[in-house]
């Protein structure tokens, strides 16, 4: 039952010579291009618009709820997981549950306070954080794992963008003010991306944009620190690494105080010492987790006893406990720097979003679960509207706590709600007790979690595979680092579409031969080994889009290939046709179609045949709808190179035969 | 000589009964895979860089000239083609040039005082443009029609972006100096694109985009014709719709003058009729060249004789006449508008030589020669530098005047010459002739001139081909008429760029099945008649760049694909083996990876083999250097889709023979 092109591929042409007639055995069945020619359309442009639509804003609807009830059920579910979830939940993973929050709490206190020292906030503002947002993410979340509160990224993104509208030293209210506003404007913005299921919207950082961002951000924190560990007064609002040490530098030659100093790097290798010993034996995870709360509670005792504030140790001193204050008031949309405040808020969504959903996915694929995006960015969205109302700046869910919370064998949300409670107790207990908590010891902790931001392993890796891509991920690191953090990511989001753009438009075309005992035709440079058809050149576009960015480059290279004009040695060839293989060219525009009819118009001014092969959907679609296959004639389609190198040789082998 | 798998290919798989065993007849050979795995590496990053400035710098060196005096001589004929053809020039060729020279500068010399007119220049600025360019081009141009010269819509350009600067009537000299500067700016970068080889700049106009920009300019420039055909005295700077058209309604309450109007229209309805003539009579195409030149003649006479000055009829009165006047001194580089006017001057480069390039091309193409975009893009930039320095503003090839030099027969740029000189001449001799000459009739010529520009059909064509092609065209349209002409020019430039990369990153996926009777894969949706291959689901990935933008939506889609989640009617069907179709993939990034990475983790999860199909040079190189290959095994990539179904029916077949 095989087709009688089928046969002929059993002939291996390169073997027979070439003056021969063994061509006369090929027939012209060019049977396959009627259904080219005769595919259906293509769905029109407005059935694709309202596809995309309809599949974004009503997804799975396919089983519909008989019921309003149980439509009302649904909805609620898949707005609330908890409902899910929750029914199931068990005595013994509440157990599970209870001692990862308690270690999560641990952890989250001292940082979640040295993070506010980061973000230019007093210490309470980061304790907040860890209190109501936490509690919204425990029944809106779909991750078992993430631990919610501030994360350092964040909070830099928020000191070094809020502190150029207003300088946090001179009105630390207003500066609040519009902290708090940005928070809100992120909140809505996330909440709207899940709305309206743009989940997209984050992979437009690449992976490889995002590994030079966190480690320029890594680099930028670590030397924020410094004002920490070096107990120094008088610090830049800045962050680029030249701003920064310039500060240092002035500092050091005015007044410092070594003994922070000393204090600060002790409990830094206190704190790398736990953190190497549970990576030896990953039983031993909760000491790691357990050291910063341990090294606040040691530093303040040594302080307290020694009273050594007396002697330069800066120390957090009274700050205000209780539950989160309302800051409904203290949301501004009538002040000066609205626009600005929004396209913080914007930034900031972006960055959190992106650092939890790429956490919170490497853990659900650990535990063989799917993480839904857009249910994601709701919920954050909705835990910092939330969070903007009641005291809290920008949370998200914080890499080195996750990975403490899964260590600790949380089973479900409800270890962060755990640690919200165990966070909201110590601010009503415990804030006296921070008193004589030194800075230095906060500087120490952000310190040590530094390093898991920066992945030297994978820019290598980057670098070995793929140059371009890494030029991203350089140009994010060192915009992060030299100029701002803004301008980090708009170099790395730039340089990364830049790069797509230049790769989609190039004119690439490759010529094909037959490799040796197949009908398989293929790139000459990937396969060395492939054989010339006498008399036909047989090109591929390599560009995905044939349109206006690359129509000419290909019409001019196609012809001058064709009319021996590039000087190569096949020059002397005699060239009967051209085979073009449009397989790669998934659109082509009114720019490519005209340039299709001048190459047709040029070869045939030539002499020279031209055969079109296997146009997709959309291409066909167009060519049809243009008339450019009216112009052309329909014998010049196949679906196969291998059907229009037949036809060539068949068509030959008549002409020869006439003569 | 065939293959064991070519011998497979002609058992008909869809008339054999699924469950029987003649799937033992297929043996495993994926002989062809050893090519996919074992071919040389693609050109590495440097390469293709130097290779891309070696190419663009050192064009068409094979043939080295031997001596160093046939080295110059080689340059100085690359620089000055008129070296070239010179050689053979003949007194016959120069009859011809003589005739088209003199017809063209019958045409020239009444457009050339409009175009002045619309750019805010008073009409011996005009002139001169039609001087000392075309000299120039003569020599180092490499098209033989174009004619040189102001044209409308650049006109237009310099007139609505320097009158934003400085107010042309209140402070003529700075707004000259101004337009000087910006054809200096204009020339050198024009100059560099073609010292550069950055011939491509110019294709970033698609298609659509400059149909709709012409029309939209053409009808910008018609509105502003109103001022001239009214005889109003006070007009808006502005160049929008709304503004002109509130402007000449506010003018109509106050002072205008019908005769004006009557005037132009009477003279403008004269050379409508020749241009018909014209077109009917191809013989004749004299008449309508000459008519502006008559009308002028006529309607100077008119005034004259009937003193119409005195009734309202507005004149051009004196201007200076004699050979360019340097405007070496007025070149300003220490203004406070130096970066605007670099940003005009770039502006109007792009447009003058699209325009030009377009030009030239379609008249090339008739002849059938080639336009060398490099070269016309020096000798237009060396042209425009001279013509700042010889009081021209920016010129080009112009549309209209190089149709009639065209018809006229002309044979070399000679006729520029003729052309040239006879505006020179007139305006040693001439000019106080102009002084009666009413402006209403250099408005009913540039008006003449006009419907040329706009092209219903092709923007027809556009939108019946390609919806969102014609969205650019209309977005640039639109933009020029209701905005202003670089707010059009930047939509349908952001238009075609973001259609190009939204169609670059778009997840396209399709099911492929087989074409009965045949060995080929084809999409489901192009070809319905496809059958499926029991137990194997084959996916093409219709994207160009497997990256970040999609790497996350296609590995979900494949995964909920493979593992029966998305609820289609195969859902009950078992799914042993995914194979994915890389054929289209030209490029992937560490994203797309780290994505197939997942694709295969989550499919060997599930017991599903995956099979990658005809990975293209850059994507095998790039998944071999990533230890992709090493990770999955080399066992499952295969040249040809066919190859992997045959594989993965025979492994079946073994799988039930051990049952």
């Amino acid at each position: 039952m095989s087709s009688p092109t089928l046969h002929a591929l059993n002939v291996d042409m390169s073997n027979l010579p070439e003056k021969q007639s063994p061509e006369q055995e090929f027939h012209v069945t060019n049977h396959t291009a009627k259904w080219v020619l005769n595919s259906p359309d293509p769905p029109s442009f407005c059935q694709q618009i309202s596809g995309i639509i309809k599949k974004n804003l009503f997804p799975q609807r396919n089983s519909r709820p008989s019921s309003l009830s149980s439509h009302v059920i649904a909805l609620l579910t898949c707005i609330f997981p908890v409902l899910d979830w929750g029914r199931g939940y068990k005595a013994s993973k509440f157990k599970n549950d209870l001692i990862s929050g308690l270690t999560l709490a641990s952890l989250s206190i001292p940082q979640s306070i040295g993070y506010a020292a980061l973000a230019n906030l007093d210490p309470q503002y980061g304790l907040y954080g860890s209190v109501v947002p936490p509690l919204i993410y425990s029944v809106m979340g779909t991750s078992q794992e993430l631990a919610i509160g501030p994360v350092a990224v964040v909070s830099l993104l928020i000191s070094s963008m809020v502190s150029k509208l207003v300088d946090p030293t001179l009105d630390p209210v207003a500066y609040r003010k519009l902290v708090f506003t940005a928070t809100l404007f992120a909140g809505s913005f996330q909440a709207l991306f899940g709305l309206l299921r743009l989940g997209f919207l984050i992979d437009f950082l690449s992976h490889a944009a995002i590994v030079g961002f966190m480690a320029g951000a890594a680099i930028v924190i670590g030397l924020q620190q410094l004002k920490g560990l070096l107990g120094i007064s008088h610090f830049t609002t800045k962050t680029d690494v030249v701003s920064v040490l310039d500060a240092v530098v002035k500092s050091l030659h005015t007044s410092w105080y070594p003994l922070n100093f000393l204090l600060g790097c002790s409990f830094l290798i206190f704190i790398l010492i736990t953190r190497f010993i549970g990576k030896r034996n990953k039983k031993l995870f909760w000491i790691p987790a357990i050291s910063p709360v341990i090294s606040v509670i040691l530093s303040t005792l040594i302080v307290y006893l020694s009273r050594a504030d007396q002697h330069g140790v800066k120390i957090i001193k009274h700050f205000k406990g209780g539950l989160n204050p309302s800051s409904v008031n203290q949301l501004e949309f009538n002040g000066p720097h609205l626009g600005e405040t929004a396209k913080i808020g914007f930034i900031c969504a972006i960055i959190a979003l992106t650092e939890a959903v790429a956490v919170g996915r490497s853990f659900a694929s650990i535990k063989g679960y799917n993480l839904d995006g857009n249910k994601e960015m709701l919920a954050m969205g909705f835990m910092n509207i939330a969070g903007s109302m009641s005291s809290c700046y920008v949370t998200t869910g914080s890499f080195s706590r996750t990975a403490v919370n899964f260590s600790a064998g949380c089973q479900s949300t409800v270890s962060n709600i755990v640690m919200a409670v165990t966070v909201l107790i110590s601010l009503q207990l415990f804030t006296k007790l921070l008193y004589y908590t030194p800075l230095a010891i906060l500087a120490s902790i952000i310190l040590s979690a530094l390093p898991g931001l920066i992945d030297y392993n994978e820019a290598y890796h980057i670098w070995k595979v793929d140059k371009l891509d890494f030029l991203a991920c350089a140009g994010a690191f060192f915009g992060v680092l030299f100029a701002s953090v803004e301008i980090g990511l708009l170099v790395a989001v730039c340089v990364s579409f830049g790069r797509l753009l230049l790769n989609s438009i190039r004119p690439g075309m490759e010529e094909l031969g037959r490799l040796p005992g197949t009908d398989i035709y293929c790139d000459k440079g990937q396969y060395p080994d492939v054989l010339d058809v006498p008399g036909v050149r047989i090109i591929r576009l390599n560009s995905g889009n044939f349109c206006f960015a690359n129509a000419r480059p290909i019409k001019e290279r196609i012809t001058r290939w064709a009319t021996k004009e590039d000087g190569k040695e096949e020059a002397n060839k005699l060239t009967n046709g051209i085979i073009l293989d449009m397989s790669s060219v998934m659109s082509i525009d009114s720019s490519g179609i005209l340039a299709l009819e001048e190459i047709h118009k040029k070869l045939v001014s030539r002499n020279i045949h031209l055969a079109i092969t296997n146009p997709r959907w959309k291409v066909i679609h167009k060519l049809k709808l243009s008339g450019f296959i009216d112009k052309v004639g329909s014998d010049c389609i196949f679906l196969t190179v291998n059907e229009a190198v037949d036809a060539f040789l068949t068509s030959r082998s008549v002409s020869l035969g006439n003569c």
